[in-house]
């Protein structure tokens, strides 16, 4: 028996939603691996990305034999092809949180250079931004999803600071380089974790207002002040 | 007059690779200007971006559209999801050679660093993997888009060749830590090129053979030999 449409919509959404909470549950882990200096927790984290691998094929799995049978009009064929993408961007979020917790294993070889404190608030930033893209969807809340697309300026002023900061410790001692470069490669993970919880945002605003905030400018340079 | 719909897949494949092409050559063109010194060219860059974005809601635009008003099945349904995700995917490389440009135009501030061997190279294998898996979709050749799948080796082998020979200018003079770190954010630039162009070819797989080999392990950690 075929259920209704929508209750097919909404399950498609939950399983977005339990992507999203796994993904955002990785970066939380490696980031904890790295402050605690705790190398199974790192190994943890890598474990965990198969299950984001697999709900993103069931999501893309379901999206496409729905519209195959369903064959829905408008909206809704909108709605299941964000749905892939935005399975595409929480997949690459669990990218994200692997390649931290793979330097954090390189990292934790070392003693710690110095005390973290902007990569963790970084680190709650944009996981911030990954949880209110969801919110957002699920809320069709394009208030929430543009407050993530501000935030990203929070996350690149913390990417500028934690780069300048560890300059000076590698110009001061090139004994502490290769430590700096890996809190610094952090920071760009973590970087791109809030530029997928952006185009999360943006699939929210383009679906709920129809309007194009795709393509806003991005930055990714050397030092961006 | 409704064309036929295969016409139309025919349009939507030729417009991937228009937008193939002016991404790799966005590439290419981000390279010359970090090899010639030429800060014209690295600004010419990011006016090529909107090229790549406008085709980007074209292919999105068109395949929603084909979708609901052709309400195609099967693997017609399954190629127009994939068009939406591998547009995607060439707007994120057209993104890179942005991130590349910026960085470039950071790097001619300063005198050159040493004379570029590596990056050329690893630039021109990573613009060979988007040709190839872009060959690969318009041929359905598998053969080809696995081709692509093991160049990503080759990518991953400069990257930290570039890293290490790096890392030793930066022990031996502090004074070419910024530099270094340009020219290493550009190689990971370069990275991520190939991981786009690799995504693009597994769905190329998987649209052909309906295996799926997304999820095979990435890597980018600080060093992996």
């Amino acid at each position: 028996m075929q259920r209704h449409f929508d209750e097919q919509i909404q399950d498609l959404q939950e399983k977005l939603l339990r992507m999203g909470r796994t993904a955002e549950s990785m970066i939380q882990m490696a980031l904890r691996a790295l402050i605690e200096r705790n190398e199974a927790l790192a190994a943890e984290v890598a474990r965990r990305e198969e299950e984001v691998n697999e709900l993103q094929m069931e999501i893309d799995d379901r999206a496409v034999k729905l519209t195959a049978l369903q064959q829905p009009v408008g909206s809704d064929v909108r709605f299941l092809f964000m749905a892939s993408r935005i399975a595409s961007e929480l997949e690459r979020i669990g990218d994200q949180a692997v390649n931290i917790s793979e330097n954090v294993r390189h990292l934790l070889k070392a003693p710690p250079l110095k005390p973290l404190v902007d990569l963790p608030r970084m680190g709650e930033i944009a996981e911030q931004m990954v949880r209110n893209s969801l919110e957002a969807l699920v809320a069709r809340d394009c208030r929430l999803a543009h407050q993530v697309l501000n935030d990203e300026q929070g996350v690149d002023a913390f990417r500028d600071q934690i780069f300048r900061v560890l300059l000076t410790y590698m110009m001061a001692d090139p004994g502490t380089i290769e430590r700096a470069l890996g809190l610094i490669l952090i920071s760009r993970n973590l970087e791109r974790v809030g530029d997928h919880a952006t185009n999360i945002a943006e699939e929210v605003i383009y679906l709920v207002e129809g309007r194009e905030v795709r393509h806003r400018r991005e930055s990714r340079t050397l030092a961006d002040e």
